[in-house]
């Protein structure tokens, strides 16, 4: 459905429509629950200019309403179009021949409904983005979030996104509702610097949003949901384009099967492709994907904090031989090694575990720790400090007041030695005591599965990542890329 | 470790231990965070009588205290010995002589050292449990938990557990930090009837737990985290009584592997088996098994409410086409069938739903919903009326206030048509609106992951099901029931 293309976008042809200095609000109204109440509403703390446009009023609330765009002040550089699908295209028109930077159209109704008439209407949208260089965003889609200007282009009832910190992540997603669903990590402090949604891609698509993420300052990491596109040789390049930078992609392919590719035509008009053909092109990008959408956000916020390892194993430190033992499981699972510690790291550890606990990897302090708190923390910092470990797994048990004080604890430990803490959170306590101080922290990652977390750490802490500054991909990655790079 | 033993505890040969009226505190203490003193502290809300046994003290702050077992008023049904594992031994006999029903000891430092000695002594106190009668729970756990008496011996800082509801879960694990890690689910609005933790199991063990609960009627289900045992075989008969009594049994068995069966040995000196021969026995008698911990509480949370079904099929209705797509990549995942509605149905459908949405299986009404609230509940009262399904999946992609009103109607409606409503929380607000309403509803099971959802639902609606009042198993279960009762 999408317009053939083989470039994909840069910053630079995206930086208007994304992180505009000025929005107008075609359809901007005080009606409430409408498209153009709600936008105005989400963006009233919006470090730009907002014009709202509608030519039924002079004045909406305290801001001066224009009749149409070329009333304005100014040029905007973007706006949103809230208007019923029938009126968009001559406001897509006006708009281009306005030589605005790009708009953002929300009506649905188009190829998604695979009717020829609404295929052929969503074409000529992306016919007036070729022609006039004018960046369009949808149709069918809820928008776009930029959190570093507190930019909410989007009808949604959102959560607000604060200002990124520096392990943020940059969230796309076809889907509009679960790219929002991700982002309300936020809630318990996951960072998000964007949150991006294409609906049916007539002009920007997931790859332009990926390539754009990818020179973006404002984000560490980004997180994509994705259903298909036509051309998947152009998610190739955006995903390409992430690995230079060394901005880690964490994909969550869905539309697996049959049932689920019938759903993405009929939802964003997009051709699914098959799984394993997905994948293929994921993994030659050096893209990590991950199997299960839960997994996407802790995944994502991990490789945000990561840094280039310092070896290959991996130390876990427990107040539970239970979670211990889970954790061993999911080490020989995942192939991660969890190496013994050196003589003299076990000699402090024995110093502070009891008889009935286990001084070795994975190393149970005990419910001991009850007694002597201290305990769990000194046994964290001897295993950061031995060099066999590049990461120390943290699981918690037990969701209660006491733990959220040992996170700024893990995180300078984790600071000391240069390396990273992953709290492996067990409890059914979801949101429990410490789970927003880990989010918060810059060195520890929090993982809800303790599947999730040992199928990304050998990502992080293969060796072929050390050779670098910043972040790099498996070794079987840099192979492949040699050899197609010889073809 | 354990006494070889080949008959399973009853529920009257645990009912003075586990649901005792009176409760002696071995120890008891007013140091904080001694356990003696964390003990009394959980006990203070106890519907029986608690007697604090200690000869240093005449008395605790307002209680009367004892010098010892033989001083108390009488004798009471179960104590609690809070001593160090030196002075263990001799007050368990001084129990067993009072004719005490049951004592819990906490002390570690037995066979999971590894230490003949230690076994030895462990193998002592499981002669006096054999010869006495009394029974024997621990050493090396941490207590248990009975939420209708409201009786928390234990020294974990633990979240106060509510009365049970009439689909509460009853918790038993030998890691008594994973236990209390799943019961925490409390905090969102989980209901649990027991929490029951064995540890090193020198007398009564997790096979006895279950048998306990598959006869006590304040849970209607049974969650179980196990790492192994020495004997099996004894698992498979706890596993068909609960199967006889037709209480569903949730089995997250870990040690799986090599490095975590060694934990296990270290931990409570359990002898892990092998993945697969265990996966064996629980099939056979008809335990459901999760492969991950995670899903634990909502699987068995879904089974405490799961009535039995009255079709095979699977409907889907979503305000969002991408989380439509996933669970339909689910269904096909793990084989459940989404048929389509009838036509009279379909009909009602259409006159909800925009053209861009979809009025089929799975069901996409869109973000329509939020201009026509009421639309999805019109579309999932005529799912449920569809004799095609025996029950609804609804994914929630955001957490906002409204979405928890919609519970109570999602709740009215599966009990009108005698069908449960599955809630796939899709938004990572883990603890939203909505959770606790969806977790306390009767009728409506809430699950964190949509995986854990279509992998236990055709549990649930396999045809097998329908021919009994009350929950049974697979016919595949049936089939080797039956091979297994020819032989």
């Amino acid at each position: 459905m999408q317009t053939k293309r083989t470039t994909v976008y840069r910053h630079t042809d995206l930086t208007r429509l994304l992180h505009p200095s000025s929005v107008a609000v075609i359809g901007a109204s005080t009606r409430a629950g409408s498209f153009g109440e709600r936008v105005l509403h989400n963006l009233q703390h919006y470090g730009g200019r907002v014009y709202p446009v509608n030519s039924r009023y002079e004045r909406l609330g305290e801001q001066k309403c224009y009749p149409n765009i070329g009333a304005l002040p100014e040029v905007p550089d973007c706006a949103v179009v809230t208007a019923p699908r029938e009126a968009v295209e001559e406001i897509v028109v006006e708009c281009a021949a306005a030589g605005l930077g790009g708009v953002i159209v929300f009506a649905s109704g188009y190829a998604e409904t695979g009717k020829d008439e609404r295929i052929a209407q969503q074409q000529r949208l992306a016919a007036i983005a070729r022609e006039s260089g004018m960046r369009i965003v949808g149709p069918n889609c809820i928008g776009v979030v930029n959190a570093p200007l507190d930019m909410r282009v989007t009808f949604m009832d959102i959560t607000p996104i604060p200002a990124p910190r520096k392990h943020a992540i940059g969230m796309v997603s076809q889907s509009g509702a679960l790219g929002m669903a991700v982002a309300q990590a936020v809630v318990r402090g996951v960072s998000f610097s964007h949150v991006l949604t294409s609906g049916n891609s007539c002009d920007v698509d997931m790859a332009d949003y990926i390539s754009y993420l990818a020179d973006d300052p404002s984000c560490a990491a980004i997180a994509c949901v994705f259903e298909g596109m036509a051309e998947p040789e152009r998610m190739l390049v955006a995903a390409e384009r992430a690995w230079q930078r060394d901005k880690p992609l964490i994909v969550f392919k869905m539309a697996t099967g049959e049932q689920g590719a019938a759903a993405a035509m009929s939802h964003t008009g997009s051709l699914a492709g098959t799984h394993a053909a997905y994948r293929a092109v994921f993994r030659r990008a050096g893209a990590i994907l991950v199997e299960d959408f839960e997994a996407l956000a802790e995944t994502a916020a991990f490789f945000a904090k990561a840094r280039p390892p310092k070896a290959r194993g991996v130390a876990v430190v427990a107040a539970s031989g239970g979670a211990a033992i889970m954790a061993a499981d999911r080490a020989e699972q995942f192939e991660v090694p969890l190496p013994q510690p050196s003589d003299a790291v076990r000699d402090v550890l024995m110093t502070h575990i009891p008889e009935f606990g286990s001084a070795r990897n994975p190393c149970d302090v005990t419910a001991q720790i009850l007694a002597n708190p201290e305990s769990l923390n000194a046994c964290a910092d001897a295993l950061l400090g031995d060099q066999a470990y590049g990461a120390l797994v943290v699981p918690q048990t037990y969701g209660y007041a006491p733990s959220a004080k040992r996170i700024p604890v893990y995180d300078s430990l984790a600071a000391k030695h240069g390396k990273i803490v992953c709290l492996a959170w067990q409890t059914e306590w979801l949101e429990g005591p410490g789970v927003r101080e880990a989010e918060e922290s810059e060195h520890v990652a929090f993982f809800r599965s303790m599947p999730s977390c040992f199928a990304a750490l050998p990502r992080v802490l293969h060796p072929a990542n050390a050779t670098r500054p910043g972040r790099q991909r498996l070794s079987l990655r840099l192979s492949i890329r040699g050899k197609r790079r010889r073809r």
